[in-house]
């Protein structure tokens, strides 16, 4: 099990590679492993019924005397989300920079688990010592603040890790990416560079966020006489501040709407990441105070999301806000792939209400393009590539960049979750492939939702179930009650009476003739006729497949 | 019922203005009614098990003495999908261009509705008469051949109904639109057009289909060393066309996968639509005989459709074609929306077996965008503007376009599916609403899942069934057998046991305290109770509602 690495470092994904969310990674030098990340990702389409998918950390249980930390890179859901899940299982230390740590916090006192885990807040250019690494935070720019990219010193070689990234010239808060320091670090030698694959298909550069307080203030000054509604990402706290610039400048009161909304504000506000002047933000139920042109509402829903504020206020079941006709509303977002018809269909329900809906470029994205992953490349001049955070498809064209940046064909690896990558200065190689996966989160169950399961839920949710239910006298396997049939999810039965009555007597002669072959019609058997009978029968009178289940009640006459 | 139009001509949309998909409008002067186009529409998301989408044709099946025909613009599905349903209910002749009608009779031949079915097939420029209407079948151009627009020619008035259209002036095959011949019509005085609004929120000029021809070109020139697969629309003669052209000129095999593909191509050759040299096209199951780079593959699957062909060779289950490390794999579409990740998933699957795989710029859209739009109503100039053939935010982007262009506000009507628009030369006026909507098709079923099967459908495929069963003597209410309990879709049983056992002990205690409570506890109240005490129970322990199913048996002791 724990095999000596021989001076090596070994990198090991327990998430993140396949799709974009859960990421998780464990770094591992003979003692030592450090965690980056801890995130969660959306369910699959196929996951019926799923809230949330945690990584399944089996590695790290099975290694739980080495585990020193988890470092955490940003505040987003896929880096941060199963912490409050996994740390109930290994209880370590998290260190992160400030806002991070902030909305971190929020999560375990939501979870009760605050007394319970040790924190730590890294400044950028501060460093930690954990067992034989050290990790150095460095200033980067990404749609939320305070990310961090990190410098993993190992005595193996340094690992550079960019976290999510764009390159922010001009950023609305705080530094630019702290590129000096990539160089720096760079010219020291490093082993590996593991840089966010997001948008590595895309060529050019990423625009600055400060693009949209400009797309913003156009906006303003063509729509000064009706109300502005913007609906954007919670933990965009940069955007946030950008429409409450234009909302002091065009001397409007603010409305926040939705709870995560103000749960970000609240907490960026207090750690000093937000600059809300006094009375600029009023309360939604003293709209009515304002004139609408002298308001603006800031708002959840930009995913279309059914149960957020802008999708309650479309669909006009908001408690506090009304939409108008007249009334401006920007989609300051992109819809995430599999969005894109929840998204169509809250516009189309706000321009069923008159409102003027803008949804084109009002946005900009909070990962690098293809010129910043090669800026990227080049400064840090890594011996080893190892492209993360995405889909095979946009990983695959991050390797691209690299190998066409000279970095040699057999140095760039495209791994995959649950591989070992051993590396050092001399070779680097997949030796090995450990147990990893999707934990599925439904309620208060963790893992209690499996294949079997999700495969019963897609069944169901497809055809329906068809129950037909008998009572035997098990010593003389007679027919005392039944056999009676209801269904649910196949057909409106009040309509479908002649197709279920025919259905009872197809199944009736069918058990009446097993259960007339004698003793040795055990139930199993019975069974496998009702379901077999019924699975003909149906599918010929309606080429359908719902579930069939027989019940056998077991009479004692 | 039959009021009289009172020298009005009413135009009423059966379908088509929700979403995109099931377009069918009826024109009605006095005594007459035709019928445009015939229409299916993909489920909804929500319409789980859902086979396809038909429209309510009451209105029709009412005033069937009215009904002269089914006037149909082009071959696509949302056009034409429902012809073989509805037909069944209202047998009128059928009028179409001459592919349009071939692809027609291929559905109308697997109905067997062949012989019950009168056809005419119609030229450009011919027109037809039908009571009291006169419709001329103009020239246009879209991404299926033999597409028509429409001037209906009524005594209130003429309709130019543009059918799903694109400009292009370089057609592939025929000629370009008979922009002329709505130049004339628009001379003698139009009332109303109705007027394609797909891409009505998109600025500029849609490329000619030529353009897809000059891409592949390069792409052919490019990848001389490797096997080609291309996938696109079946029903895009002309892009087939382009892709057999260049095989030609680059020396390849052609080999051609999917059923759909298969089928059009025979009746596009057939007819005289595609021209495909002998020796071209060669059978999948001689592919080996030639080498990779010698041989392009058409096909389906450019939706990322789980059963067509190309999404069977990337999960590597595709019978005669084998995914190989360097084939360039070409997506010649876009992805419709709500199919992005279904696409990307195959994209991943492809270059994770080492295919070069190109999701861009190798396609044009079918549809006009504004500027020709544009067009369109500068040349026809119609008193009324009636955008169709879009939601709700792609009508009004074309309602804008109308009044821009100088058409008084009171003159566009953003009318839905069911609105009677009654109109003259004087005034047009929404004066009515009639029966209108989707109906499901299921299997064999049509319309016998509602909304009560659906919603069950959702709960099962979120949240599972939980079954309580139970035996009761009806004469004396005792408990003769159970309460047994069991589950599908739920949890995963046999790690629950606790759970599951916890449920019965609960489920027993309430139901025999219910049935001590006297001989007055009926059935109803002892399902009650169960479903009750188990919602609690299951809530409390879970934080998850399954459908509680409570089965009661009747037994005669």
């Amino acid at each position: 099990m724990k095999k000596l690495n021989n001076g090596k470092l070994r990198i090991i994904p327990l998430g993140g590679l396949e799709k974009i969310g859960m990421n998780i990674t464990a770094f591992e030098y003979e003692d030592s492993i450090i965690v980056v990340d801890c995130g969660t990702s959306f369910p699959d389409d196929d996951m019926l019924g799923i809230d949330l998918v945690i990584p399944d950390i089996t590695y790290l249980k099975d290694n739980i005397e080495k585990v020193k930390g988890f470092v955490i890179t940003h505040g987003h859901e896929d880096h941060i989300g199963a912490l409050s899940y996994v740390l109930r299982e290994i209880n370590m230390p998290v260190y992160a920079t400030k806002l991070t740590m902030g909305i971190i916090e929020k999560k375990l006192t939501e979870h009760n688990m605050m007394r319970s885990t040790r924190r730590k807040v890294v400044k950028y250019g501060q460093s930690i010592n954990l067992g034989q690494f050290r990790i150095e935070f460095i200033k980067t720019n990404h749609s939320i603040q305070d990310a961090a990219a990190l410098a993993i010193y190992s005595p193996a070689g340094i690992v550079v890790h960019t976290g999510d990234f764009k390159i922010d010239y001009t950023p609305v808060f705080g530094d630019a990416n702290d590129l000096g320091r990539l160089a720096e670090i760079g010219k020291k030698g490093v082993l590996a560079l593991m840089s966010d694959s997001t948008n590595a298909e895309r060529p050019g550069f990423t625009q600055s966020e400060r693009t949209v307080g400009v797309t913003f203030d156009h906006i303003f000054a063509e729509h000064r006489d009706s109300r502005i509604i913007i609906a954007t990402f919670a933990s965009n706290v940069d955007r946030v501040q950008q429409i409450i610039n234009k909302a002091i400048k065009y001397q409007r009161k603010v409305v926040v709407e939705g709870r995560s909304m103000v749960n970000i504000i609240e907490i960026a506000t207090e750690l000093g990441y937000l600059n809300v002047p006094d009375k600029t933000i009023i309360d939604a139920s003293t709209l009515n105070n304002y004139p609408p042109e002298k308001t603006v509402i800031i708002t959840t829903g930009s995913q279309g999301e059914s149960m957020a504020a802008l999708s309650r206020m479309a669909a006009d079941i908001h408690k506090k806000v009304t939409i108008m006709p007249g009334d401006t509303i920007i989609f300051s977002s992109n819809p995430i792939p599999g969005n894109e018809k929840s998204v169509s269909r809250v516009i189309n329900e706000l321009a069923e209400k008159g409102a003027n809906v803008i949804f084109q470029d009002a946005h900009v994205s909070g990962h690098a393009c293809q010129e910043e992953l090669k800026l990227v490349y080049s400064l840090v001049k890594p011996k080893y590539a190892i492209p993360v955070h995405g889909e095979f498809r946009h990983r695959k064209a991050n390797a691209t960049i690299a190998k066409n940046l000279g970095i040699p064909k057999k140095n760039v690896f495209m791994i995959n979750s649950g591989d070992v990558l051993e590396l050092d200065s001399e070779s680097a190689d997949i030796v090995d492939h450990v147990q990893n996966g999707e934990i599925l989160v439904d309620g208060l169950g963790i893992g209690d939702v499996g294949n079997i399961v999700l495969r019963d839920r897609q069944h169901l949710g497809a055809d329906g179930i068809f129950i037909v239910v008998l009572g035997l006298d098990r010593r003389t396997n007679e027919l005392v009650s039944g056999p009676d049939i209801l269904s649910r999810g196949f057909v409106y039965v009040r309509e479908s009476e002649g197709l279920m009555e025919d259905a009872r007597k197809v199944v009736t002669e069918n058990v009446m003739e097993t259960l007339s072959s004698g003793r040795n019609a055990d139930w199993s058997k019975i069974k496998l006729v009702i379901r077999e009978s019924m699975n003909d029968f149906i599918w010929k009178r309606t080429k359908r497949r719902p579930m069939i289940l027989p019940i056998i009640m077991d009479i004692d006459v």
